[in-house]
């Protein structure tokens, strides 16, 4: 077996929802590539996502699931969408109506706004600056929160401090959404993500059903109390092959590998007895 | 412009809810394809997905979901992953939890399951039939549900009906989830469906910024007021290349035709007005 690849870090310090909007995720136009890229991200940078929720472009769902989340505190709430210039944007009008503030006019997010179109108008790709009130909505932020430049649309990022959570707001465009996580939220998360570190590696085991390597792992997870082992059947159990996924949640990079590095010695064992095998993952 | 192609259909009559439940989703190792999968497929069959919810391997966190759900009353709650035989496969003990019911061995579950392990044996891959406990908890069901066959896989779908709702839940594995679906739940769908039929088309829009196309769109939609116009811009607003979906709902295909068509041709014209332009969307 090669040596075991340890990836990522995830603290149970700080938990984070993410909150995706917009009808195209409802009937399945596109897939929810954002929700997933947030959470690879969010989960390798030291905190734990704890739910995904996904709502049509209205103001009533926007604002519920707002509460639901606000309610669980979380040290985190990030969305994703509902922040462009057309009607069906909603929301900042979601944030609004569940934080109960007014939506206002914010003179730094129109100036962001405004410098955006300038430079459209430098590069000749427009004629002049109009800010009109389609332009102007892109600037109506709840009051108190602040914008977060967007250094590849228009629309500003939107972050507000709500009842000891942090609401981020980005745009649904994924190279937007992504420029504005990457430059202005990597250093918040981090910051909350202390030192505790999430340390995960994958196996794969073959010639044994996943009824009879459940207990199998039970007895593994008994002995190893650190590590969290979950079993994924490919294609199906009958097929009798299954990934196994181990992780650790640890301070020392070190002694998380001696843990996941025990586990597997002991789970290959009692799977070799089995009459089961366990290789690395075929990429 | 090529003739439109209308896709898909959609009521308003029959709304449904995915809960989507399993670590690997929240910490970003794998893509929620399932819930994708399964909200296109329903809404293509005449039902309306209001909300779709990612949670992980937890019994509390599972049951608090589904009551949120319930309490929202949709037609159907589909559920997703955690009905295996390891550990944590905690989906029925979830569904037992939210609905105040108590988890008993199911027999036709069991022969169900029994009857797998049994093909198994005749195909040689096992030597005999053994009913661990293992193998027994894929059959302990919440009291009053009952099993729906996997044609594929050895952990059978569930089905419970609960204060109007019906609650589905479907294996993890796209290709067991996918098998039981088509077969066993597809005509559950199709009669809630009714007749009214959601159709949708796309076309792609260039030379016009989002913030100008935006007041276009509602002056469109103030004269058809049957049809939803969304404006998708790619890549960022900057590029001015932007994805028009269009969507009515409506028993009659030729009338949904009809009013698509002539919301195409009045926002062609407006855009056109403006220096952009309609074209089909490339594939």
């Amino acid at each position: 077996m090669s040596p075991i690849e340890l990836r990522g870090c995830m603290s149970t310090n700080a938990r984070v929802e993410i909150i995706s909007i917009g009808n195209e995720l409802l009937i399945g136009k596109i897939l929810n590539t954002n929700a997933h890229w947030l959470a690879k991200r969010i989960t390798s940078l030291g905190l734990s996502v704890c739910r995904i929720t996904v709502v049509g472009d209205d103001v009533d769902e926007i604002s519920s699931v707002l509460k639901e989340s606000i309610q669980r505190k979380p040290a985190f709430i990030i969305t994703t969408g509902g922040l462009g210039p057309t009607f069906d944007d909603k929301t900042l009008e979601g944030v609004a109506m569940a934080t109960s503030r007014e939506l206002e006019e914010n003179r730094e997010a129109l100036e962001m706004i405004k410098r955006k179109y300038e430079e459209y108008v430098a590069e000749g790709r427009m004629e002049r600056v109009e800010l009109t009130q389609y332009r102007v909505k892109m600037a109506r932020l709840p009051r108190g929160a602040r914008p977060i430049p967007n250094p590849i649309g228009t629309a500003p990022g939107v972050l507000l401090e709500h009842e000891g959570a942090k609401l981020i707001m980005l745009p649904g465009v994924p190279e937007e959404m992504k420029a504005i996580f990457e430059e202005s939220i990597l250093p918040l998360l981090r910051k909350a993500a202390g030192n505790m570190f999430f340390y995960e590696t994958s196996l794969e085991v073959v010639g044994i059903y996943e009824s009879d390597l459940a207990p199998l792992i039970e007895e593994v997870m008994r002995e190893n109390p650190y590590v969290y082992i979950k079993s994924h059947p490919k294609i199906s159990e009958r097929v009798q092959k299954i990934e196994l996924h181990l992780s650790t949640t640890c301070s020392d990079e070190s002694l998380a590998r001696q843990r996941i590095e025990r586990s597997i010695m002991q789970v290959s064992s009692l799977i070799s007895e089995r009459g089961g095998r366990i290789r690395p993952i075929q990429a």
